[in-house]
C-alpha cells in the first residue's frame, strides 16, 4: 500500500465500520457464557489453552462415562491453573469418581456441543438447511462445505462424494422455494441479482485418499475423477462451486485439478478456487491463473483467504528441513491480501472475487480499492465463518449489503477438528477479532498499513535476532538434510531424469577396494533390480579370505597415522564426503530404487539420512576430541579425552543400503578407526558408492576398505580376527547373536576385547489406545507397516488395537490398504514395490500362510504379474502373544493385529517380545501416554506418529533387549562406542606454584 | 591494631623509612640487568612468568648443549610473548640449531647463574664464608642455612647432617678472626654485645627422610637424633641455632622436635624455632609455646616470618579436601603478624624474637610496639633475605643497627628451588617489594593498617562471592571425601583406637545376604589378618549353587520395582549410604588394616573412596536421570533417557575391597539393576559392611544380595546365567577375559545381550626423563610401586630410566627404597606390609626370583620374622622389554628398572606390554610431555606425580587394551554402561497447532 492517498480513505472507511458496530462482541468474547469464560481463560493461560482445546479435540471420542470422566481429570485435574467453572468440575471428576462425574460430563459435554453447534450450521441436511434459510431471513447467503473425517479409502471418499451429491439434491428442491437476496436490480432468482443461491466448498484431499505431489498426475486426476461428479450436479442446478485450498504440500494439484475443470465448464462462470494470501507463492500463483483465464477467454472466481494452516506449514517445513512457505509475519499476509485483492479486482472482468476475511481493515481496503477500480458490486463479494465474528458480518451487511457466510456441515466428530482450528485462530496473539473485541487494541493501530506494520516488526525482530550459537570447531549447528520436496517440480522431474542416467550406466564391474587399490577377483556376483530380476545392474567382485586378510593388513597400517590425525582433520573427511553425496543425492537415490526396490521419497530419505552421518558425526567429532578438565582442584589438571580402538570391520545390511554403511562406516572412520566394509551382498553397487564417495573425499588409502563378499566365506574369518578391534554390525538377531558369541573369545596377538556395536531385529507394535485419533492413526500404521515394503527393523510388525475401537480400526485400516498400489517402485503411482529377493520373497510369504493359519486373514492385495519379488502386503487378525506371527520379525509386509481388552494388556503384549527397538502409540490420554513413555520399553518410542524414519541427532536409534546392544546411531554417545576414554592428570605445582587456571576452586 | 594512636606512629615511622630510603631500588627490579628485565617481564606477562620461573627450575639439570637448547626453544619458542632478551635467543635456538644455540646457551646459562649467585651466599664453604665476612664489613649478621636436594635417604641425610657440621668448623675456625659488629655495651665478642656471631638455621625434614604425621613420635625421635649432633656443636661454640619451620604437614612434628631438644638444653639461651604467621594456628601455637617456656623458665628464641608455601599450602588442602590452614588474604597474614609479634615482644623476658620481614609497615610496626613495651635492643632483632630488598636492609640497619641476613649457602641445583620460590615471591602481585619498588603503590597503603585493608577485602570478596552453582537435583557439588589427616591429633589417635575395638569383636561368622534376608550355610571360610594369619577376624559363609539360584530370583523380584524408582529416589539411598559410611570411617579403615593389611592412609583412602563413588553415581543418576530433549524442530518433542537393563553380577577384588565394591555395586543400584555380589574369598568380612551399610539405608529388598563364595564353585554359573544382564568385574585378566567370552553366548531365556564392564590388570611403567626432578620423582615412584605393597593394578612395576639419568636415579632410588620399614600395617611406622595370602606370597617371590635370573638385583629388604605374609621389596634392574617381568602383571613389591637409551625408545617400551592401564613420567619438558599425553598410550597417565591413587571425578580410572573394556569408573560415562538409552518422540502437533516451547526452532 504505497498510496498514502487511498490508504487514509480505508482507515476512514475502517474507523467508520468500528463506530458502526460499537460496543458489540462477538459471542466467542461474550464472557457471561462459558465458552467466552473458556476463551477468556485461554487467552491468559497458554497451558491451559493447550489442555482446553486437546480436551476439545479429544471430546468427541470419549463414548462412554468413564473415557469421559479419566480425561476430564486427565487434562485439568491436580495443578492446572484454570477458571472456576472448570477447576470445580476437574476436582469433582477427581474426588467423587463417576458419581460426581456423571453430573460433571453431562455439563461439559452440553456446553462443549452447545460451543460446536455455534459454528456448524448443522448435523445433518435437514438441520443444515432449515438453518441456512434462517440465515437468509437476515439477509446472508451461504457457502456450505461438508465436514468429514479424513478421507482414508476410496470408500470414505465415495460417502465423501454421497454427502454432497445429497446436500445438493436437498438445495435443489429447497431452493425452488427460495428467493434471491435483495439486490441492485439484476436477476431476481438469483441473490442480489446475480450469485447463485446453492453455493458450495469442496475440500480436494475429501475425494481421494493417496493425493500426494509425489504422484502428481495420478493425483489430479483422482481428485478430478470425484470433483466432476459435484460439479455436474452443482452445474445442473446453476450454482456455485468453490474449491478449497488445504495444505500448501496439495496447492499445485489444487490449482492443476480447478484449471482442468475449468477448461471443461469454459462457459460457466461460477467456478472458483480459494487462494491463501499468507502463501509466499501466492502473488505468483494467482498473477498466473489470471493470466491463464485470461489467455483462454473464460471466466473464473477466486475466494481469497488469509491462510488456516500457518502453524502446520511453518511446523511441517522446519521438520523437513524445506523453506518455510507461509509469511512470518501476520502483517505481511495482510499486506499480500491487499496486493492480492487488489489484483483480483483489476482484472474484475475475468474473475469474480470472494473476500473472505474477519478483518476490518483487509475489508474496508478491499472496499476502498473496488471502489477507486469502479469494480462491479457483482463482481466482488464479502465472505465471514457462521458463527464468528457477528459484529463484523453485521458491519458488512450494513456497508457492502453482500455478504456470505462460510457454514460447516456435518458430523460433531470431524467438526471437532474445525472448531478447535477456529478456537485456536481466534485466540492467536494475533488475531483480529482477538486484538479488536477481547482486548480493546487502539483502532488505529488495528487499520494500520499492514505494510507499514510489517516493516517495523521485522526491523524489531532484526534488532533482537539471537547470535549464532557458537559450536565446537566453529562449524555451523547440525541441521538434518531436508527432505525430497515433491511440491517442487524440479525433484519430480529429478528422479525419472535419475533413473534414465543411472539405467544408461549399467552393467558395470565393480572391484574391491584395498589400501586405496581397486582390486578385482574373478568371483563376480550380479546384481539385479527386484521388480525385474532379468535386470542385471552391475557385477560385483567378490572378496575371499586373500582379500580380506589383504584389507586387514592395509587397515593395521593405516592406523597409525590415522588415529594420530587430529579429531578435526578426521572431521574434514566426512564434511567432505557428505558435500558429495549431496551433489548426488539424486543419482544415488535412483540407485536404490533400482536395486533395492524403494519408492522415490524412501531413496531420498535414505541418501539424507547417510549425508546427516557423516554431518552429524563430523560434530559429534569435533565436540568430543576437545580434551575436557575433569575436577576443580588446583595445581592439577585432569584432561578426559579419547582415543581410538582400532581396525573396525562394518557390516552392514541391504535395507538402508547407503545409509546404515555410511553411519557406521563413519563412525568408526572419524574415531581414528580404518574400516573393513562389508556390504549385504544384495547392494554392492549401493556399497561401492561409499568407495567413490571416500575416495573423492580424499581419504588416506588403507582408512576405508570395501571387501563385498558372502558371509558364509569371510563373515567368520573377519569376526574372529586378532586384528579387529570392533566390529559394527546391522542386521538379523541370528547374525547379531553368532557375531557376539564369536567376537568375545580373544585370540593370540589381539589387541583389545573386541567392542561389539550391534542393531538386531525388532518386532515393533503400534498401540491404538481407545481415544486415538484414527484419522491420524490409519495412514500412519499403514506407512509404518508397508513403508519400502515392511522391510525396516523399524517397521510396525503389529498393531495391538483397544477392544472399544478394534472394529472401526480395523475396518478403515483394511479399505485403506486396498487402496495401496503395489509395482515397481520406479513408478511413483506405486505405495509399494517388490522386496529384497527371492529369499526374502520366500520367507515372507511363509510366515503370510503361517499368519492366515494362526489368524484370519482380514486382507491380502493382489500382486503384480511377472518376474519380480512380488508379495502382497497382508493384514492378519485374530493374532495374540502366543502365536508366532506375534514374536518372530518376518521384514516383509505382514501386518498382525491384536484386539487388547485394555490398556495394561496392550502394554503387556507391546513388550511380550525378545525385542524392543520400536513402538508406536496412538492416545490422547495424558495418562497413558505418561504411562507408555516409561512402560512401552523399547529404543524408540513414537507417540502419535509413524514409527518409522528415525532421524539423525533428533531421535537416535537402536535399541536394547535382542534388538541391540543399547547403542544409539546418530545419538550423542554414539562415537563413544568407538572409542576408549583416557585421563592424563598433571600435577602442575613446582617449587610450590601452581599457575591458576580459571575454573579452579581455588580460594574464595 | 586497635590502637589508633600506636598506628599513627607507626606509619609516621613508615614514612620516614620510605623517605630514608627514597630512590632507591632492590637489584631484583633494576631493569638496566638481566635479571631486572626478566622480572619486569614476568610481573607483566603472566604465561612468561610460568614458562620463566619453571625452566630457571629445570635448569642444572640441562647437562648438555643439546638438553639446554631443546628446552630454551620448547619453553619460549613459537608463540611466547617475551622480552626482546630472550625472543631472539629462542629463535636462535630455533633456528640455528646447536650452532647458534651453543652461543645462546651460554649467554642464558651465564645470566641464570648470576642471578642464582645474588641470592646464595656462597657454593662452597670457603665462598661462604668470604661473602659472610663481606657482609660484615658492612654491618650485616648473617645466619646459613644449607641448602641441599630433598632428602631421600639415611644417607642423605647424614650428607646433609656432615655439611652443617663442615660448616660449623669453617665458621668455629673463623669466627676466631672476627669481632662484634658495634653495638650499645655487652659483650664486645658478641655481635650487637648480645648476640652469637655464628647463626644457622636447619630445615628438619633434611633430616629425617621418611618424615610424616602418620608417625609422629617415630619422626620426631628420627629428627632429634641428626639435630643433637649438629645442636651440640653449635651449642659448643657458643652459636645460634633456628630450627626452620617448612610446610603444614610437619609443624606439630618440628615444634616437639624444638621442645624436647630445647629441654636438653635447658639453659642455652639461643636455640629458636621459625612461626609462620600465615597460618591460622600460630596464634594458638605461639601463645602455647610462650606459655610453656615461661612454665619451665627456659629462654627461647622465636623468628617470625610470613610463610613462604602460601601457593602449596593451599593448593594441597585443597586437593585432599582439608580446610586451608594459611590466611587467604594477604593482609591477614599482616595482621596476624603485628598480633603476633606483639604477643612475642611482650613475654620478651623469655623470648627473643627475630623480626623476619621485608614489610616497611610489619618493620615499623615491631618498632613502636617494642618502644611502647619498652623491649630492650638485646631482646629483638631484624633479619631480611640475602640479596634482596637491598633498601629495606639499608634502611634497617640505619634505625635499628641489628640486622641479619637470611643466607643460603650450597650447591647450584638445589639453590634453583630455593632462587624460584624467591623470584615467585617478589613477582606476586602483593608482594610488598613489588608493591614499593616496581610498582610504585601509594605509601599510604603500602602502610595501611593491615588489619584495616583485610577487613576491606573481606567485604569486597563476599561482594563478589560467587553463587552456588545449580546442581542436578539441588544436590551439593561433588566433592571428594577428604583424605585422612594426621597433621590433627584426633585423626591420629582414631586408628588405635578403632583397630582396639575391632579386634574386640573378632569372630564373628558373617551370614549370606539374599532377598533382605540373612541366610546361613554350614560352609565356613575363616577369614585371618595376613600379617599374622593365626589371628582369625571372622568366618564366613559361602554360597552354592541354591543360594546363588536364590540371589538371582530375589534380584528378578527386586528388578521392575526398582526400576522404576526415580533416578533421585534411588539417588538417596546411595546418599545415605555415603553418610552411613563416612560415620563409620575410622572402623571400616581398622577392618581394613586387619583385613588385607593397608596402610593406615591407603585404608582410609580406600573408604574415602567407596564413599566417593555413592556421592558421585548419585548426582550423576540425578544428572542423567532428566531426560534431555534432542532437536529443536517445532511440533516434535525427543526425549532422551536411560533404562536400567536388569539384574547385574558384581565380582570385586580383595585389592580395594570397600572402594571397588561399592563402586561397581552403587553404580549398577542406582542405575536401577539389582546385585548379586561375590566379593573376594579373603574380604569377606570388608564385603560385608555393604550388606550393613546398604541394609542401614534401607535399600528394598533384593536390590543388594550379597554371596561370597569360591570362584570355583558358582562363578561361571553366574556367568552363564541367562536372569543376568550385566557383569561389572574387577580382576585379573585371566578371570575378566574368561568371563567376557563365556557371557557373550546367550542362553535360552536371556533377556538381553550381557554387558560386560571388566577391569583387569595393568603392567604400569613411569618413565623418568632425563631432565626429571629427581627430588619428586624418586618417592613417588616408590610410593606408587610400594604402596600396599604393590598389590593396585595401578601401581608402578616398570620404571623406565633415560640413560642419562639413569645411575643417579637408580641409587638415590634403592638408597630410598632402604629406608622403608617393613611390617604390619596397623603400626604406623611401617611403610608395607604382609602381602594378601599365601598365594600371593608364592607368586610375588617366584616372580622375585624370576627377576633375579632375568636381570640384576638392585635391592631386596629384608622382611620380618614370623608367620605373616611377608615379601621383600625388590627392585631389579637390568630389565628389557623381552623379559617376562616387563611384560606380566606380578602385583607385589617387584619393581623393574629399566635403562631407555632415548625418549623415544622409552615411550616405546612403555607401550610393549599387553596392557594399557595407568602409566607416569617425571619430566619438564614440554615437547616430552605433549609427546606423552598423545603416544603414552594408558588409560591414566600422570605427570610428575606418582601413578596411582586415581580419585572420583577427577581421575576416572581404568584403561583399554588387555586392562579393561574402556569403561572408567568415577567417570561422567561410567553409568551409561549400566543401562540403555531410550529416545521417546512426541508429535506434538495436533489438529495442526503445536505449543511453543522455548528449545524450538521457531521461525525467527
Amino acid at each position: 500500500m504505497r498510496n498514502p492517498e487511498l490508504n487514509a480513505k480505508i482507515v476512514a472507511r475502517g474507523k467508520d465500520f468500528f463506530s458502526t458496530i460499537s460496543g458489540e462482541k462477538p459471542s466467542l468474547f461474550d464472557k457471561g457464557a462459558w465458552m467466552g469464560k473458556v476463551m477468556d481463560w485461554s487467552m491468559q493461560n497458554e497451558q491451559f489453552k493447550i489442555q482446553m482445546f486437546r480436551f476439545v479435540d479429544v471430546f468427541p471420542s470419549l463414548t462412554t462415562s468413564k473415557l469421559l470422566t479419566d480425561h476430564i481429570r486427565e487434562y485439568f485435574g491436580e495443578e492446572m491453573d484454570m477458571p472456576p467453572v472448570l477447576s470445580a468440575g476437574a476436582k469433582m471428576a477427581g474426588m467423587l469418581g463417576s458419581l460426581g462425574g456423571a453430573v460433571l460430563n453431562k455439563v461439559i459435554s452440553a456446553n462443549i456441543q452447545e460451543m460446536a453447534g455455534r459454528f456448524i450450521v448443522g448435523e445433518h441436511t435437514g438441520e443444515a438447511v432449515k438453518n441456512m434459510e434462517k440465515l437468509r431471513k437476515d439477509g446472508f447467503a451461504a457457502v456450505v462445505d461438508v465436514l468429514g473425517e479424513a478421507t482414508l479409502s476410496e470408500e470414505e471418499a465415495e460417502v465423501y462424494v454421497g454427502t454432497y451429491l445429497e446436500l445438493l439434491d436437498a438445495l435443489h428442491d429447497e431452493q425452488k422455494g427460495w428467493k434471491g437476496l435483495a439486490g441492485r436490480g439484476g436477476d431476481p432468482g438469483l441473490d442480489w441479482g446475480h450469485a447463485p443461491m446453492v453455493n458450495i466448498a469442496v475440500k480436494p484431499t475429501a475425494l481421494y485418499c493417496l493425493a500426494s505431489p509425489r504422484d502428481f498426475e495420478g493425483s489430479v486426476e483422482a481428485i478430478l475423477r470425484r470433483m466432476r461428479r459435484i460439479c455436474a450436479k452443482v452445474v445442473e442446478m446453476g450454482g456455485f462451486l468453490c474449491i478449497d485450498m488445504e495444505s500448501y504440500l496439495l496447492k499445485d494439484i489444487t490449482l492443476e485439478v480447478f484449471r482442468r475443470l475449468k477448461m471443461e465448464y469454459k462457459d460457466y462462470p461460477h467456478l472458483g478456487v480459494a487462494f491463501q494470501a499468507y502463501l509466499r507463492d501466492t502473488d505468483k500463483d494467482l498473477a498466473d491463473l489470471l493470466a491463464w483465464a485470461k489467455a483462454r477467454n473464460t471466466r473464473i472466481s477466486i475466494r481469497l483467504v488469509k491462510g488456516a494452516y500457518w502453524d502446520y506449514e511453518t511446523v511441517k517445513a522446519k521438520q523437513m528441513g524445506w523453506p518455510i512457505p507461509v509469511w512470518t509475519i501476520k502483517a505481511e499476509t495482510d499486506a499480500a491480501y491487499e496486493r492480492q485483492a487488489r489484483m483480483i479486482l483489476e482484472n474484475h472482468q475475468v474473475c469474480h472475487f470472494g473476500c473472505a476475511s474477519h478483518n476490518i481493515r483487509t475489508i474496508s481496503a478491499v472496499i476502498e480499492m473496488a471502489n477507486e477500480l469502479h469494480v462491479p458490486e457483482s463482481r466482488y463479494e464479502f465472505q465471514v465463518l457462521y458463527g464468528m465474528a457477528e459484529p463484523v458480518r453485521k458491519g458488512i451487511l450494513k456497508v457492502a449489503g453482500r455478504i456470505r457466510l462460510y457454514c460447516p456441515y456435518g458430523d460433531m466428530v470431524p467438526g471437532m477438528g474445525y472448531l478447535v482450528r477456529r478456537l485456536l485462530e481466534n485466540t492467536a496473539n494475533e488475531s483480529f477479532l482477538r486484538r479488536s473485541f477481547a482486548e480493546d487494541d487502539q483502532i488505529d493501530r488495528l487499520l494500520e498499513d499492514p505494510e507499514k506494520t510489517a516493516e517495523r516488526e521485522r526491523g524489531e525482530r532484526a534488532a533482537k535476532a539471537k547470535k549464532p550459537v557458537a559450536t565446537p570447531g566453529g562449524l555451523p549447528r547440525f541441521a538434518n538434510d531436508p527432505m525430497v520436496d515433491f511440491t517442487r517440480a524440479d525433484h519430480r522431474a529429478a528422479f525419472p531424469a535419475a533413473i534414465a542416467q543411472v539405467r544408461a550406466g549399467l552393467g558395470k564391474i565393480y572391484p574391491l577396494f584395498i589400501g586405496g587399490q581397486e582390486v578385482t577377483t574373478t568371483d563376480l556376483v550380479p546384481s539385479v533390480n527386484p521388480a525385474g530380476p532379468s535386470e542385471v545392474l552391475g557385477k560385483i567382485c567378490q572378496a575371499g579370505i586373500p582379500e580380506v586378510t589383504k584389507a586387514l593388513a592395509a587397515a593395521k597400517a593405516a592406523f597409525p597415522a590415522w588415529r594420530d590425525t587430529s579429531p578435526h582433520g578426521r572431521a574434514q573427511y566426512l564434511l567432505k564426503a557428505a558435500g558429495i553425496a549431496r551433489r548426488r543425492a539424486f543419482e544415488l537415490s535412483a540407485w536404490q530404487v533400482l536395486e533395492i526396490g524403494k519408492q522415490w521419497d524412501q531413496a531420498y530419505a535414505d541418501v539424507g539420512e547417510a549425508i546427516d552421518f557423516l554431518e552429524y558425526y563430523a560434530r559429534e567429532m569435533v565436540r568430543l576430541g576437545a580434551p575436557q578438565r575433569l575436577g576443580r582442584a588446583p595445581g592439577e589438571l585432569n584432561h578426559y579425552f579419547y582415543e581410538s580402538k582400532g581396525v573396525a570391520a562394518v557390516i552392514a545390511p541391504w535395507n538402508f543400503p547407503l545409509a546404515i554403511s555410511m553411519g557406521m562406516a563413519s563412525a568408526a572412520i572419524v574415531t581414528g578407526n580404518p574400516v573393513i566394509y562389508k556390504p549385504s551382498s544384495i547392494t554392492g553397487i549401493i556399497g561401492h558408492h561409499l568407495v567413490e564417495i571416500f575416495s573423492e573425499a580424499g581419504l588416506p588409502a588403507g582408512v576405508f576398505n570395501y571387501v563385498p563378499g558372502a558371509g558364509s566365506v569371510m563373515g567368520d574369518f573377519l569376526v574372529d580376527h586378532p586384528d579387529i578391534s570392533l566390529i559394527a554390525f546391522t542386521g538379523s538377531m541370528e547374525v547379531g547373536l553368532r557375531i557376539v558369541e564369536r567376537a568375545a573369545k580373544v585370540h593370540p596377538g589381539q589387541r583389545n576385547v573386541k567392542k561389539i556395536i550391534a542393531e538386531m531385529g525388532g518386532k515393533n507394535a503400534i498401540i491404538i489406545d481407545d481415544d486415538a485419533d484414527l484419522d491420524e492413526a490409519v495412514p500412519h500404521v499403514l506407512y509404518s507397516a508397508f513403508g519400502f515394503q515392511g522391510q525396516k527393523c523399524s517397521a510396525c510388525s503389529r498393531v495391538i488395537v483397544l477392544d472399544a475401537v478394534y472394529e472401526k480400526f480395523t475396518d478403515r485400516l483394511v479399505k485403506a490398504a486396498q487402496a495401496y498400489r503395489i509395482g515397481p517402485s520406479e513408478d511413483p503411482a506405486n505405495t509399494m514395490g517388490a522386496v529384497a529377493d527371492a529369499a526374502a520373497r520366500k520367507n515372507i510369504l511363509e510366515y503370510a500362510a503361517m499368519g492366515k493359519r494362526e489368524g484370519k486373514l482380514l486382507y491380502e492385495s493382489p500382486i503384480p504379474p511377472g518376474e519380480g519379488y512380488w508379495v502382497p502386503l497382508t493384514i492378519i487378525g485374530g493374532i495374540t502373544p502366543q502365536h508366532r506371527l506375534a514374536q518372530e520379525e518376518i521384514f516383509g509386509p505382514v501386518l498382525a493385529i491384536m484386539r487388547a481388552k485394555d490398556f495394561d494388556q496392550a502394554i503387556e503384549w507391546a513388550d511380550s517380545t525378545r525385542f524392543a527397538l520400536t513402538g508406536g502409540i496412538f492416545s490422547r490420554s495424558p495418562e497413558h501416554l505418561a504411562r507408555a513413555r516409561r512402560d512401552f520399553r523399547v529404543g524408540n518410542l513414537y507417540i502419535n506418529r509413524n514409527n518409522t524414519g528415525a532421524q539423525v541427532e533428533r531421535q537416535p536409534f537402536g535399541g536394547a533387549r535382542m534388538s541391540g546392544v543399547g547403542t544409539k546411531a546418530g545419538g550423542p554417545e554414539y562415537l563413544l562406542h568407538f572409542m576408549d576414554p583416557r585421563v592424563v592428570t598433571e600435577n602442575t605445582m613446582r617449587r610450590g606454584f601452581a599457575p591458576m587456571d580459571a575454573d579452579d576452586d581455588w580460594v574464595d
